[in-house]
């Protein structure tokens, strides 16, 4: 199957992710972009409710890192969010174009040789949320975690 | 009706929310207490999706600001999210009890007051996730702005 196909039966198989009918769309450059629709993810204002930016900021992460370790070979890594740092710039009455990608602090190519290694490596992830204009309405950085499950590979 | 039943209407209202079948349960000496499923909030590993831990932090504190201003007649009030910090601690196998409180550096006397001064006020919100053991399992920090919609009151 497609990494992306695989990558949305993962999302699409956690209840709270479907519900938010989030998508991955395409990994291009190292960029991961996800979708949702504004009207499964609408607060009492009509616009975007920040739950719903920072759970696909997150799954945004979290899928880049599902996308590189499977593409090494480790597609039964285990990835954990550790913690996170969220901004809310301005309200967002469209649907929500998501990106992620490594923070300039982390290496992919050292990430994977650690988790290669040591079968865990930790990674800072850069998410954000755009509007139609291109201006970014939502910004997430956060520590991952990825583990090999015992027995696995 | 009720202050709780309001809020929970509120919850239910937002189509992610009620999704995550997040529901209001008392507010206690200054603390909102919510409770989620687990079955509507669980990820691939079988426990609790890191957005919706997001989410409920975050439902918790606009919450608690949304009960303290309509229980001091300002139920108009527009509440936003503007930054949070997030930690996640250890996998919950469980339903997702939550609870809300104003951080120590703010005061719900002084932010209530200045939202009736000024239209407008800031307060620092610290939420938590508890496992059936009573440890944490996730906490947040967030600064919330309140604001008087124009032409209401």
């Amino acid at each position: 199957m497609d990494p992306i196909e695989t990558l949305n039966a993962l999302y699409g198989a956690m209840p709270p992710v479907a519900a938010m009918q989030v998508r991955a769309v395409r990994l291009d450059s190292g960029v991961l972009h996800l979708h949702a629709p504004l009207a499964a993810n609408v607060n009492d204002k009509g616009c975007a409710f920040g739950g719903s930016l920072a759970g696909v900021m997150t799954l945004a992460g979290w899928g880049l890192l599902n996308l590189e370790l499977a593409g090494a070979g480790h597609a039964q890594a285990e990835i954990y969010v550790a913690d996170s740092q969220l901004r809310y710039l301005k309200p967002l009455y469209a649907d929500l174009e998501v990106e992620a990608r490594l923070a300039p602090e982390s290496d992919l190519q050292a990430f994977l040789r650690t988790f290669s290694e040591r079968g865990r490596a930790r990674a800072m992830i850069q998410a954000r949320v755009r509007d139609p204009d291109g201006a970014t309405v939502a910004e997430l950085t956060g520590r991952f975690a990825a583990f090999r499950p015992p027995g696995s590979e």
